[in-house]
């Protein structure tokens, strides 16, 4: 099969080393927005080349962003070409559309790489949907906070000198606000809530809280309590649609998640009678997400199409029934907080039992008071 | 399509409530020893009545054993039927004659859950294999053990006492000795390293130490020094075949196996660009195992045929390579061992760097002078 790329960054030329001495695949033609002499021959600026091309099967979009990915993604798939897909924001946030036209153009739309990198998490978690209904997903789903959490629990470090390391290791972006305020777990979080129980959700409304705002007392604090902290999503069958949420969780220092080292990630589903499943790996990398794209091209070699579900049901948040204590640690006095506190701990406060989305709503409002705000969920 | 069960125990019974409902899949004819009310209307006693029986598309073996298993399987593929089995025995022991024969008559041969139970090892090994090379594998492979080794971590507990509690809930045998002496894992590995290096390995050759002597003072030295002890199984691509084996391992307190708890399984690859990936489940349990029986089924149903690789190639095994410090307690002194020794513990010594085969082959004679002989490896 003939696969175009549009653009041949970091993934977009993994894929191209991956296909290089396959017999079943080949890299035709790159979309390139200037010249790259390694695949000077088979380039182009003109993306028309590329749509109008009949010989070409595949169009691999690693791009990234939202436009003109969007238009030329919709493009090619009216022209009846196949799309793979490494784009959570376009997924994320063009899935009632892509997915529909998909189907009605009768080719395959996958986006692996998407979530977990180089993790097969999408295309398991599609895999156990064939049997089993889903009761809950989520974990460790980003790895540059990971990366950050991890160390400062390795050692007393801040979070602006560690988050400098990240960006140092090409980790963290220059604004590193996707990775460490939850926008880009919400992507991946959204995309697989969608596999795991049909649900469209409108990703704005997922309601987080980031570690921005975690410091070295925090985790000294955590780790005398015998607790990690993790920055961990979840998404959990609800009674009127999706309990939807990221934030900063502590877990006991022997769940598996608190042994999840570096910039790895550890993606769960649990499945009614299923149970407990995970995966583990590097949530990015440039070979692992680039595999990611060309499994998904083999997918479609093996004439397996659409989309990973058959099914795409706008549904709505439902927190009503998550609800359980709160590290809580603020320089602003406040009387809902202290009407819920149950506990003081040497840097902050613990809640009783408290509903997720309104601890969630009432963080997000309290951080214009006091934007040292840190919380996190106890698990 | 439609599904004869050979067996109607606890993995059948599973596969048959699984497809209960489905539009795809249709167990029509279940071979059963006694009668099963459950079943009776399409039980039989006599094979004849599957293998001739033209309706009939795939025939799953749930029985287990090595025979009739291994002349019912190879008659059924004969007949021009895809075979599904859990029964890990079968495969790692007629691997080449009934992937040959698979080939051969151009059915499909799955045994997804013959390897980790529910958790879909074996595809993903089969799916990452397709793109890169894999440089090793493995991890903890056995519920039972993995149940008694965190057992005693979590409180001091004699080894005989909690195998009795894990026989008492269901978890180990009344002959533990599959699961506690490492044949079980054995099997699971060959059918691994199968899949990982294209390799065919004799079995019995793997050299082996389980955990039958540990004792709840060596759990006590392994945690004052930050230490937890697993059962793990290794297999490597070594410079002239695969270097497999299976031992107990000291691993930091902070790794990701040492945070398996209960029954659970962490199953391991290590790709040469993909890098390191693992999967996390229940290695056993009805539903869980006879879904990954079920998703063979579904794999059979979308075209895909044969075996997970298509290459068969006896490999010896080659330890030269491997070596690492090992914790050995012995009452039995011991020229070789002191020798070998770099620092006493609490209840053993510490070997420096001793080569793997060579360790376990010490270990395996040494037992005859001290049947309460215990070692691990330290990773």
């Amino acid at each position: 099969m003939n696969i175009a790329l549009l653009g041949f960054g970091v993934v977009g030329s993994g894929v191209y080393e991956w296909c290089r001495d396959r017999a079943d695949l080949h890299v035709t033609r790159v979309l390139v927005r200037s010249a790259k002499p390694a695949v000077a021959d088979i380039s182009t600026m003109d993306f028309t080349d590329i749509v109008s091309d009949p010989t070409i099967d595949i169009v691999a979009e690693v791009m990234g962003g939202l436009h003109p990915a969007y238009e030329y993604v919709s493009a090619a798939m009216k022209a009846g070409k196949h799309v793979v897909t490494a784009n959570k924001a376009l997924i994320a946030a063009y899935y009632t559309e892509l997915t529909s036209l998909a189907r009605e153009q009768g080719v395959a739309l996958l986006c692996t790489a998407a979530v977990g990198g180089g993790i097969p998490w999408l295309v398991n978690l599609a895999r156990v949907r064939k049997l089993d209904a889903i009761e809950r997903i989520g974990g460790i789903m980003n790895g540059t906070s990971n990366f950050i959490m991890d160390a400062m629990h390795a050692a007393p470090v801040s979070f602006d000198a560690i988050l400098k390391e990240a960006q140092d290791l090409g980790y963290a972006e220059a604004d590193p606000s996707a990775d460490i305020d939850g926008d880009d777990i919400r992507r991946k979080l959204v995309i697989s809530a969608n596999i795991a129980f049909d649900a469209v959700l409108d990703e704005e409304s997922i309601p987080m809280f980031g570690i921005r705002t975690v410091t070295d007392s925090d985790i000294a604090t955590f780790k005398a309590k015998g607790f990690t902290c993790k920055l961990l999503a979840t998404a959990a069958a609800a009674e009127n649609g999706v309990c939807a949420y990221i934030e900063p969780t502590l877990l006991s220092a022997d769940a598996l998640e608190s042994a999840v080292p570096r910039n790895f990630n550890l993606i769960t589903y649990e499945g009614v009678n299923m149970g407990r499943q995970s995966y583990y790996g590097q949530g990015a990398g440039q070979m692992p997400t680039a595999a990611n794209v060309v499994q998904d091209c083999l997918t479609i070699l093996r004439g397996e199409g659409c989309f990973y579900t058959d099914k795409a049901t706008p549904m709505a948040l439902d927190g009503k029934d998550e609800s359980h204590p709160y590290y809580v640690r603020t320089a602003a006095s406040d009387k809902w907080l202290e009407a819920h506190t149950a506990e003081t701990w040497a840097t902050g406060v613990v809640t009783g039992a408290v509903n997720t989305y309104e601890m969630l709503a009432w963080a997000k409002a309290k951080l214009a008071d006091d934007p040292t705000l840190f919380i996190a969920g106890i698990a």
